[in-house]
């Protein structure tokens, strides 16, 4: 007997959302129901466009959207009937106030790295902790820059063990479609050290010993991250490299290719056709690695609009219990979207 | 008997070259028969891996080609002996040097808008001029923003007149890909006026009286033209609009949509799937168009890298004969690359 | 018997108002009496370090500002009390609030050109309508770029009489200052033309037939205005050199001398020790200025932080007729400041 | 007898020399000869406006910089004859090219960051090697990163030792005067960890282990730096707070104070009337500093173009042996300058 394919919904169709959405059609066990949100510009109607139902998050935004040309399918909680989990995609802090909406609608529900990790049974990356999202009703899925150490950390950490890790973070200030985000001539550092992607890289995981600090800068399309590592023991370029191969969904780029910027390696995804230019792996420039007696480091990119995307599917998976290998989820997915590995 | 195919190479695998590569390759009365280049980084090794053939623009260039892992097919006079027509997108001023080789291997070839109207015999731009193209061996396809000034004032023109124009150019300074190209905070104006984009419309609206001045600033993603028309007798908006909506190539967009920027356009691009989110058409912000009782005003973006692709393949078939209407070519080429109008 | 000194107070210490202050405390016929605002941060303890005493605009963020550490001298309505004339130097809108304050107060107050015409007898360019301002109650400095296309359009108007003048102005999205202000890689045009400077230069120039339209763009050091102008005669490029060269606050500037952006221009202010590299002048590119047989073109640079600040100081003369003649209080101001002419 | 006064040279007039040039003229025991270039626009005619005497760097730009309007006053071999010390301050490897030229001519030279540390006697930062330089015949000033790095780290140093540090420099991409250099949107890595500011460090503070990674941004006015410090013993956050007060040249800045990025402490400077806006000292955020059991954070702000200016006033004392006293040349220095400390 075929498996019943998943039912899904999409509440808040922003950047993540948006991607998500699109990711969810690509997938043969899974089925995109709806999206729904407030707003009633060109990009719900894109949504539109594209064939999405479109329901409303707010019903007194019903009328305006209708207004503009919007076709409103119902409401969100019309949606949330009519699915078996809701990824809710919206920005920072409405997820929480979501969660007794889809308590209430009895679907299990995935949020955001804006959300924060008390609200959830479990925070996620899925080549680091797949199993303790299986059949959980609410898995957060982290931030952009969670995912991003927790791919590279946690692969030298999963094999090797990790003494210490330092991370500087240089954060992007704002997204491609953004017209007022700033700043336009300044670096703005988060003056409180340790940052908070520390600590929430370690709701991933538990027991890592993790330093960051953190700034933003005028750009647009990518954060990078300055990685100083201490390995639990002596490590060489090689372990590092082998490493960072054999985990999935993180990919080397050589400055000596032309990769010399995060510019390049934006520009390298939209010349192999990826939509929207989408970097869903986690970039590792080679050069940038290196080790001494006692260190290790490495310089990565993380396409803030992107990499979570295949987590999304994943948690999708693991908490419907779709899959329970994660390395079947992860193999799957990426097939589905086009991941190399 | 069907239609042979036409061969075509391209020389000069930069931010033009490959896209218009990539658009012969969806033409059904074209064949891509190799790239040619002198570069050995990331971007030619996407080249081979989309499956062109690529060729060394310069003999002395294919050691370090060949050192980099480029599969070299052969010089740029081998390339030359195989096709029918050659599309240079070399830099500006590379294409001149060239032309004497084109002469020797006896092969029709078209330039880019950095060339000079005076190695040609016809400047082109699909819907104003296609006919001058017909059968000739030389033809440049005009820049980007020559390109929007002729498809948008030409629409007008044509159908009402146009007494005078004035334009100002607000200009990208470098391209996505790229860098080192800047400014990083300043306004830098070409201080000489009238710039050189009025007389560059004219090879192609040969009476058009026109007045351009121009600036760059600090963005990567397009350029925007403020346009100032007298027309030849009273327009109303309607009027500009319906001649904007029945010429092909140009979109109007509402900021009260949400495209209130550049960047907007842009993401819609990237959110409708658009290879690159390549803008091929002009977009106009319909808002933006008003007419007075002897002036009409509007504001269009140009995407420098994008909107000169489609010309390239109809400057093709024209001066192939492949057809020889340009309606039809129109038509065809839109078809292809998945343009509404 | 030596005229009495006039007792100036500034309301709103930001970008304008604190210029506007320093401007006051260089002129023998004013005095400083105090500044006014809500802040508490370092741009208000800086007043405190000039020595400048300190108000609280509002009652209510008293608590706050000692808090923080700032002396607190009294209230507005305090520091009204001890003023002939208030400059409001508020952010849009909040001077029309104010101006009930100001009536009950009985002091004369100038306004920014955030404010509406309406709420004044007289918009100010003081080369160009020094005398409407003289005795009234109640004047508007109008905006940075108001004031630019005043005084460059207005010289010409004035001597050779204009029949229509369009202009495209290219803005700066943020001051220096700022952190937030974006965009960060965008061109964000004001979709509907005229733009509002055009109706806005006419409340100086009340019968200039003028056309404008704007963009902003991603840089923090001036605008650059692209000015096509039919003159009512035919006039020479000599003639509008000379026409500048013999204006007030209009200095030419060639890209010839290294001049090829607005940053170099900034520079130059840096190098010759202007406080904050203050650009009081309008500069204008001398390879720009150029005529037909028809028109006349130039490129001018709005410094947006500090054009203004002149005309405040010769607003106060004007209206406290500490002295009748523009040529005269123009001198006076520059010569207090530094400005050459 | 009172000292004789030191004949002081300046070749190259840009970024750094036009600085230091302003700073020599400032010390009662320094006379600014001249200055020398080979540059022909608004900067060296600004030079002449000071009253600054303008040599020639290349016999062969006399002709165009007379041309252009630039009275020049003789070669840079008429200048060395007429100096005690020459500060050499052309750009990037220039410096070792003049070496022999000033050693024929028997002059003391100071050399900036961008020469290497072989070609000197030593390099130099005031507060933490003045003794080093007393006498020398060819010193160094560091970069303006490692002027920071030595100024906050060596206080640390000096005071309590330093296990090992960690700094991750976030780099400007351009200087406020150019118009050409990017990036425009993105961060671009120095691939190779690790980067040479640490090794340079060393060249200063001897003994210190330092590992640092650097990337530029697009941003004009400030590098920032995140520091990440393993002390020698366990250190309080008063304890790095006193180190900080205790040393020259270091200041703190409260983000809670409005200083929440590079942009405002530059705001500051400019309030205060400093010239250009010059940051002569090391700005910290004071939120910032932070300790834990072993190991101590800060985030700094190096102004490149102003940091190195102080120490060049400072080595050409050292090496002219007119102070022996650090402390007593540094105070020379910032009460000439106007720094607090």
């Amino acid at each position: 007997m075929p498996k019943p394919i998943a039912k899904i919904g999409v509440n808040g169709y922003g950047v993540i959302g948006k991607r998500v959405a699109d990711a969810i059609t690509l997938q043969d066990d899974m089925k995109l129901v709806g999206i729904s949100d407030i707003i009633a510009d060109y990009r719900i109607k894109t949504a539109i466009e594209k064939g999405y139902l479109v329901f409303a998050s707010a019903p007194e935004k019903i009328a305006e959207m209708k207004r503009s040309g919007v076709e409103v399918a119902g409401s969100l909680e019309d949606l949330l009937k009519k699915v078996d989990l809701i990824i809710d995609c919206t920005p920072a802090g409405i997820g929480a106030k979501n969660k007794p909406l889809y308590e209430k609608a009895g679907v299990k529900a995935i949020f955001q790295g804006g959300e924060k990790h008390a609200i959830v049974q479990a925070s996620f990356v899925a080549q680091c902790n797949y199993e303790e999202a299986l059949g959980k009703q609410f898995v957060r899925v982290v931030s952009c820059n969670t995912t991003g150490i927790c791919r590279s950390v946690g692969a030298i950490h999963k094999k090797y063990g990790v003494k210490k890790v330092r991370i500087v973070l240089v954060r992007r200030s704002g997204d491609p479609w953004e017209s007022k985000a700033g700043p336009i001539n300044a670096i703005v550092p988060e003056v409180h050290i340790p940052s908070h992607q520390g600590p929430d890289a370690q709701t991933v995981l538990h027991d890592l010993n993790i330093v960051t600090a953190a700034c933003k800068v005028p750009t647009t399309i990518s954060h990078a991250h300055f990685v100083m590592l201490e390995p639990r023991r002596k490590l060489s370029r090689e372990d590092l490299i082998k490493a960072f191969t054999d985990a999935p969904r993180i990919r080397l780029f050589k400055a000596a290719d032309g990769f010399d910027g995060t510019q390049a390696i934006i520009e390298y995804h939209r010349d192999i056709g990826r939509p929207r230019s989408d970097v869903w792996e986690l970039p590792i420039w080679e050069e940038s690695i290196a080790t001494t007696s006692d260190e290790a480091y490495w310089i990565m990119q993380v396409h803030q609009e992107a990499i979570v995307v295949p987590e999304n599917v994943d948690a999708v998976r693991a908490m419907l219990e779709l899959e329970t290998s994660p390395n079947k989820s992860i193999a799957k997915t990426n097939h589905a979207l086009g991941l190399v590995k």
